[in-house]
C-alpha cells in the first residue's frame, strides 16, 4: 500500500482491519496533532483507546515547509521498542507500525500531561527526575558497546540510519546559532548580544568540538530530542515519547538536553528554581548511579579498574557542554520554547540574555565544572 | 553463481569470460597466496597481467582455523575504489569484483616489492614516507565529515559494515595482549615482563580508552591494517593494498600503526634507524600538512579559526597511543612480525622487551608528547 495521509475515517478502518478495535462498534476519532510534522489521531471505542501517529512528508516551521523523510516514523518505533526492551515502564506501548505508511500505533496516554505544559501551569512531577535519570542510565548503557558488545552494537546501530534528522539537529543546535543564518529567530533587542557571541572565537571552537563529538562519537542509542515536550508524566509515572531523532551519538547529549530544559523551566517560573535544580541534581545522580551499577556487568572493555570514573568524567563534561548549546539555541535559534516565549518582553529578553551567558559559560568551562553540585551552582547563578 | 573457491583453471575461464584477457590465447596462472586467508592468482597472457584475489571462508593462523566472513572481499574493493577516487596513484587499479564469489581483480604489481620484505633485505624506498603521509592526509580527510558533509559521510559509512573484522582488531590489539588470553604468543622468557604489564592498572585504563575510541569514534574511513606488509613499493612508487579491515574509525589509528611498523623495522635493522625515524617524521609531517591544506576547504564544522589545531593535537595523541598498542601486540599477541621473529634469540627478546616498554610509554604519555620531534626522540630511545 503506497503512502497516503490518513483521515479520521480511513485511520479507523485501518486499525479495525488490524483487529486493534473491535468490529461493529462505533469508534470516535479525533486528530489532535499540531499538523507541523505529524498527524496524531486519538481513537476511542468503548474501553478501547489508542493513538495513531503518522508522519507527514514535510515539516512546517514558522510558516516554512520543507520535505522530510517518512523514515523517521520507522526510526521512532524502532527506538521505542528498543527502549521498551530495557525500561518498559518509561515508554508507551507500541501496538503496531508500518514503514510505508509511516505510522506508529501507541498506547493512549490521555491521563498523562506533557511536562512542559504542566510546568507552565505550575505543576510538579515528583518522580520525573529520578525516572528520567534511570531511563538514561539504563538505555544509554544497554545500547552501548559496554553492554551489547561490539558486534551486536554495530548490528543495532546500523538500523538507526537517520541522516536527515541528524542534519536538522546539527544545523539548528551547532551551526546556525553561531552565524547570521536565516533560520535563526533573533529578537532585535538581542542583536548586540548575539553579535558578541558570533565574535567569540574561543566559544566557537568549543562548539565545533561538541558538534564533531555529536557527529562522530557513536556511544549509544540516543533519544535525540529529550526536552520537556518529549515527556508525558503524572505524579507517579513518566513516559518518554517522540524519539524520531534517535541515532547513535555521544552519551552526554540527551543528559545535557534535559538539564537545559529543566533550567529553562526555572527561567519561566523562578519560584520553582529550587525544585527544578534539585531535579537536575537527581537526573544526573540517578543516571550516574544506574550507569555505574550496570557497568559492573560491562562486557567491554576488559575489566579495568578506574576506567568508569574517567568515562563518567567525559560524559559529564559533554553533558555540561550540550546543555550549554541547548540553552543558546533555544534563545536565538529556529525552535523557541514556550518557557521563554510566553514571558513578558522585558523578562523574556533578560532570560534570553541569561540563556546566552549561561550557555556560553557551560560550553567554555565544561572541563572545569567538577561535579554536579558545581553545575547546579553555575545554573542557579549563585556563584559563591 | 554460488561461492566456490577458484582453481588455477576456473579462474582463467572466469576472467576470460569477463573479457579481461583475450579469447584464444594461452594464459599462465599461478596461485601465489599464502593460503591462510585468501587465494591470490597471478594470470599472464602475452602482455596482459592481472591478479585475482579471492577470500576464503575461513582464516588460518598458527595452525588454527576459524570461519571468517566473505564480505571482507567486498569491503576491500569498496575501500580500494574509494581511495582511488581520492589518490589513484597510491592504490592498485580495481578491474572487477564480485560480492558472492568474494573476489577482486587487480592490476598486477609484480614490479613492486612488499615493503616489509624489502626492509628485511636492507632495501630503501625513498618516496614511501611522503607517499604514505599524503595517502593518509588525503583519504582520511576526504572520507570525514569535514569533506563529505554529514549526510554523504553517513551514507558512505553505512557501506563499510565490517563487524567481524573490527572484532578481530579489537581483540588482538586492544584486549588479548592485556590479559592471559589463549590467542597470545608469549615467549617463555618474556613471561615476567608480560605479567608486569598485566598488573599495570594505569596502562590498562589508557588502553581501554584507546579501544573505546577505536570502537566509537567514527572520524573517517580507515585502511584498518596499515603495516609495512600492506604496502607495495618501488623506489618511485607506492601502492597501498589489502584494506579488508576498512571501517570508519579514529583518524589516528592508521597513522599510529604505520609509525609502529617503521619503528619495528629499526628493531630488525638498527643501522637504518636514522632513515626509518626520518620516515616517521615525514609520514606525520606530510599527513599534517596535507590534512591542514585540505581543511581550508572543510564544509564542517562552521568556519572556526583554531579548531584544526585542536583537532590535530587530538589526532596526534591518538596516533602516539595507537602506535604504542601496535608495538605491544606485535611483541606478545597472536600476529607476530618478521621484523622481530627473524632476529636471533637474545636480540629478539631484547627488542620485544623494548617494544613492551616503548609501547607502554607511548600509551601512557601520549598526551605529554608535544610534537613529532618529541615522538621521534621517544621512539629512538634517545631521551635527552
Amino acid at each position: 500500500m503506497a503512502y497516503q495521509p490518513f483521515t479520521e475515517q480511513t485511520v479507523v478502518d485501518h486499525v479495525r482491519a488490524l483487529g486493534l478495535i473491535e468490529e461493529g462498534g462505533i469508534a470516535q476519532c479525533e486528530e489532535i496533532g499540531d499538523g507541523n510534522l505529524n498527524l496524531v489521531f486519538r481513537i476511542r471505542q468503548g474501553e478501547q483507546r489508542l493513538i495513531v501517529k503518522q508522519a507527514l512528508p514535510y515539516a512546517k516551521v514558522v510558516g516554512e515547509s520543507w520535505p522530510l523523510t517518512l523514515e523517521r516514523a520507522w526510526i521512532e518505533q524502532l527506538a521505542l521498542r528498543q527502549f521498551a526492551e530495557v525500561v518498559p515502564r518509561f515508554v508507551p506501548n507500541v501496538l503496531g507500525s508500518d514503514r510505508t505508511l509511516a505510522y506508529t500505533i501507541l498506547e493512549d496516554l490521555s491521563d498523562y500531561e506533557i511536562v512542559r505544559t504542566g510546568y507552565l501551569e505550575g505543576k510538579t512531577y515528583p518522580e520525573l527526575a529520578r525516572h528520567v535519570g534511570e531511563f538514561l542510565g539504563e538505555t544509554l548503557f544497554a545500547t552501548s558497546d559496554y553492554a551489547a558488545g561490539p558486534i551486536e552494537k554495530k548490528r543495532k546501530e546500523r538500523e538507526y540510519y537517520n541522516p536527515e534528522l541528524c542534519d536538522i539537529t546539527e544545523k539548528l543546535i551547532f551551526t546556525d546559532p553561531y552565524k547570521d543564518a536565516e533560520s535563526n529567530n533573533i529578537e532585535a533587542a538581542l542583536r548586540p548580544d548575539v553579535e558578541r557571541l558570533w565574535h567569540d572565537k574561543a566559544l566557537k571552537v568549543e562548539v565545533a568540538k561538541l558538534k564533531v563529538g555529536f557527529v562522530t562519537k557513536h556511544d549509544a542509542l540516543l533519544h535525540g530530542d529529550l526536552h520537556t515536550g518529549s515527556i508525558f508524566a503524572t505524579t507517579q509515572e513518566t513516559k518518554i515519547i517522540d524519539p524520531e531523532f534517535a541515532f547513535y551519538g555521544p552519551f552526554g547529549f540527551d543528559v545535557g538536553q534535559i538539564i537545559a530544559h529543566l533550567t529553562l523551566a526555572t527561567f519561566h517560573d523562578p519560584l520553582k528554581r529550587f525544585e527544578r535544580f534539585t531535579d537536575v541534581l537527581t537526573v544526573w545522580e540517578t543516571f550516574e548511579k544506574t550507569f555505574r551499577h550496570n557497568f559492573t556487568n560491562a562486557v567491554e572493555p576488559f575489566d579495568t579498574e578506574g576506567y568508569v570514573d574517567d568515562l563518567l568524567q567525559t560524559i559529564f563534561a559533554d553533558t555540561v557542554g550540550y546543555a550549554g548549546c541547548e540553552l543558546i539555541r533555544r534563545a536565538i535559534g529556529l525552535a523557541g520554547v514556550a518557557d521563554l516565549e510566553t514571558l513578558p518582553e522585558t523578562t523574556r529578553l533578560e532570560r534570553k540574555r541569561d540563556a546566552l551567558a549561561l550557555g556560553t559559560a557551560l560550553i567554555k568551562e565544561r572541563h572545569e565544572v567538577d561535579s554536579i553540585d558545581d553545575l547546579v551552582t553555575l545554573l542557579s547563578g549563585v556563584r559563591v
